[in-house]
């Protein structure tokens, strides 16, 4: 992103930085003194941010609670969680003050009935989506004073229904971690235990949604991105199929150059607010401003021709290469227990197929400069490397600078994997030569987000479990499924059988009972691409079935 | 596409041009005489190949005819195309044949109401889609033995769907022509003018298509190749949205990889094969076996909204660099005249946008590798390079070796030409701020296909009327609008206005009413992506308020 980057110029890297908490400290500090004349209520703060998005809008609709209160509520529990887990860039105080108090006033008008399926629903961001006038480092010093001339066009469609942008969230160094480090804010922790990590990328998010700062996050995954950090932080989170939500207005190249793309998703502690997103973002018909959309609304479970036909619905445990920890395989063993119990529903054994080659291909097309520009971006301030930039730069070995023959050659097994993928997909299921399709193939399949509960900081390096649905460009839902265990879980000793590979080994040199003990266990349910609708669907089957809970911590 | 192919060997070229005409004539003499028991019926074959698509098979269902007479009927027109134009590769007697027993032998156990959407239409297909056991040399000399392995999927699907394959047409070298020259078979005449082409690469459907030899034809299209050809024989043919048909089993890299994706598509004298191809292929849901496809079935237009509501529909008179023939801009002039004249049809000028820049983006996408493949493929049996082939790797500016690095930057200009387009017919209405939506742009966009009628071989270089839309991968609907008149058209010595350009120049130069006179004039039909099925909802509505005409050759 030359064109649009400013050089830190000669300034030490920590004065960059130093500017940067500063600016985020004296964000939350202004916020905090403008909120105050709201903050009390018919409903206590913490009771206010406990509400899912669904009933926040019914609430201010009904005239139960103003918008000014539910943000000042908001705020108050952001600047909180900054203060547990380093999660935010900036609060938006006089924005999102000023954006509530005119709903408030909409609604005097008596336009319940027309007001924004989001009124009133504060939405926190990642900082690389534009916020006008924000800055927008992307996780790096030397474009710290990169800001976005606009709203990216996503938020401006949350806005327009009804939504309020209340605060910004970190990011890890190059964007390129399944945690959360920068050199600009430092570490971003878990909320749920310091010495774990939120995840990453959407680090900030999730740990701010997890601690009831945000209803819903907005965040982006090209890897695992939404799904890793929703998962270490007992939220949800979905990385919907790529080119529904729009990307136009983030630091990065134009929507639909990418061999893998990055997109957007919401995040949240509750499914609705997954749902209330996909649907209002939709609804704004994007395709119309971002042409690389496909014009495809957000469908009804009758739309998909859900309604009385059984489910069947894939199970997998491992990749073949890296068993998950105990309380990972547990919770899906649980899960599918409880699932088989359902009538209607029907439990598959659907092993991942070679993810070892997914791999392979998806981090040779991750960075197709074999990581020049990031290198030089991190020269350019002297900043230095942090260590996994400097595991997925130098260490792994997709990580290198391609010809246009070696580019043309990594998106011809691009698509040659996909079209497997999807035979192999098809074979859970029969070919119907009557009808000359395939017929009784799984709708979904949940497996792992990845071999562990939130990692240990600095530890993060299997990405196939959460990346292999980016290279197939699959809808994905991380979900909270359970708690790790030290009782049921199989205590670290037990480990007896023989390891898959190197990676096993490093895997499980990393489980750690005690330090495990009570994390949340996100799984997450993968359907076709454009199966949005049906991922999000069978999990609220599942969870009016009593397998799933909205929120176990 | 190296691993599929094989080198001729040490062969002279002219012996294997020999060999694969000597293949197709025996193929023509094998199919003439195994159809003969099945050639009289109760309708003449004149009669039966004048048949539209979906009366063939009303007349199949009901018993009136049978599916021998009619393929047999077909087979004797499709070889009789050939003397006149020169348009096969092969005809697949025996397959078609044993295919229409079986159709019959089916109905007969009365099964009318189970016979596939296409049940006994003929179909051609154009020879680099895969048909099992088949050559399939795209155009070069040197990939003569190059056999398919299997049908084509989009094949497969049309034949389930009750079609019946029965020949296949010439395609030119290189098949980065806009007429249909190659060295293995020659040149591809227009049927209705020796002197002239029949336009390319789909040259050999057209012209089969065009003369009834097929009742629908399988063409592709990357930058005018079954829009240019239709409108130069006077048929219909539509370049769908990409990733609506599939492409896989052709010789070419595997689907979702290019740059600028060839797309699949169908030719018919009838805007109802049109319609009846691209429906049956859909209800197939293609999209499991090839997943780069997009989960999209064919819509009614009550689906799409269109009911009751006004249609506004843009027009656009050339370029603004090269000014189209006065047979294309008197038969488009005519026809908006007739639009305005139907209650509830707005007729707006809405100008083509940069088609310049279009063209530079888009010919530099075409051969990343600047041609080395093709010129490797010509090399390898020693054939000449045809005129149109030097013009387009040697001549065209677009064409060079790219580096990654451009290759990357050839990619993002073409997302920011498609945003930029986006915008251009976004305001053709206007932002309503309640809605938060673009309302009232124009549904689609008429303009001419080609700056001309059918050309004066090896003289068609100018291709940016046809290959913005491949750029853009909006859907695009040749149909037959009129036809050139030297009468009504203005004489040759009439030019006085300022060339636009070099190209304006020549393309003037190309003009000659006596040559062109009484040929078809083709328009083309844009819609936005994905909007292929409102292209002919629009059309077929034109069509019932009697501004254009189903067949007017």
């Amino acid at each position: 992103m030359p064109s649009k980057t400013k050089s830190g110029g000669k300034k030490k890297w920590q004065i960059v930085a130093a500017e940067a908490q500063a600016h985020r400290d004296s964000s939350i500090q202004e916020a905090l003194a403008i909120e105050k004349n709201h903050l009390f209520g018919p409903l206590l703060p913490a009771q206010v941010t406990a509400l899912d998005p669904r009933t926040i809008v019914q609430k201010l609709r009904h005239g139960e609670l103003d918008a000014r209160h539910v943000v000042s509520a908001f705020l108050v529990q952001a600047a909180a969680a900054q203060q547990a887990t380093n999660c935010l860039t900036e609060l938006l105080g006089t924005r999102a003050l000023n954006r509530a108090a005119a709903l408030d006033a909409y609604l005097v008008s008596d336009n319940a009935e027309k007001s924004g399926p989001l009124h009133g629903v504060p939405i926190s961001v990642k900082s690389h989506i534009g916020i006008k006038d924000g800055h927008m480092p992307a996780g790096y010093i030397t474009w710290w004073n990169n800001i976005s001339p606009r709203d990216a066009l996503v938020v401006q469609i949350l806005e327009r229904a009804g939504a309020i942008v209340h605060a910004r969230t970190t990011e890890p160094q190059s964007m390129m971690q399944l945690e959360c480090a920068s050199n600009l804010y430092g570490v971003t922790t878990n909320p749920h235990h310091k010495h774990l990590s939120s995840g990453g990328s959407s680090g900030g998010e999730a740990a701010l949604v997890a601690l009831g700062g945000s209803s819903i996050g907005v965040g982006s995954d090209v890897g695992g991105s939404i799904r890793v950090p929703a998962a270490a932080c007992g939220i949800f989170g979905l990385k919907p199929t790529a080119f529904r939500v729009p990307t136009t207005g983030w630091s990065s190249t134009p929507p639909g150059a990418d061999p893998i793309p990055t997109v957007i998703g919401p995040m949240s502690r509750s499914i609705d607010g997954i749902e209330m997103f996909m649907s209002a973002v939709l609804a704004a018909e994007p395709w119309t401003v971002e042409p690389a959309l496909v014009p495809l609304s957000w469908r009804s479970p009758t739309q998909l021709g859900l309604d009385n036909r059984p489910l069947r619905i894939g199970i997998a445990l491992h990749d073949g290469t890296v068993m998950p920890h105990p309380p990972i395989t547990r919770t899906l063993t649980e899960l599918a227990d409880k699932m088989k119990a359902i009538p209607g529903v029907e439990v598959i054994d659907f092993p991942l197929y070679k993810l070892d080659e997914a791999w392979a291909i998806v981090s040779s097309l991750y960075f197709t400069d074999g990581g020049k520009a990031d290198v030089a971006a991190m020269n350019a301030s002297g900043e230095p490397v942090l260590p996994l930039v400097e595991w997925i730069l130098h260490e792994n070995p997709g990580t290198k600078e391609l010809t246009r023959e070696e580019l043309e050659y990594w998106l011809e097994e691009r698509e040659e994997y996909r079209l497997e993928y999807a035979e192999q997909w098809n074979k859970t299921g029969q070919w119907d030569e009557e009808l000359g399709k395939w017929a009784d193939s799984v709708d979904v399949l949940i497996g792992p987000v990845a071999p562990g509960v939130a990692t240990r900081h600095g530890t993060a390096k299997y990405w196939a479990y959460s990346a292999v649905w980016n290279l197939l460009d699959y809808p994905a839902l991380a979900f909270p499924a359970g708690r790790a265990c030290k009782e049921k879980d199989a205590p670290r000793k037990e480990r007896s059988r023989k390891f898959m590979s190197e990676h096993d080994r490093t895997n499980w040199d990393l489980y750690d009972p005690d330090l495990f003990d009570g994390m949340s266990v996100g799984l997450q349910m993968v359907g076709r691409r454009f199966d949005d609708e049906k991922i999000v669907a069978v999990y609220r089957y599942l969870q009016a079935h009593g397998c799933v809970d909205e929120i176990p911590r």
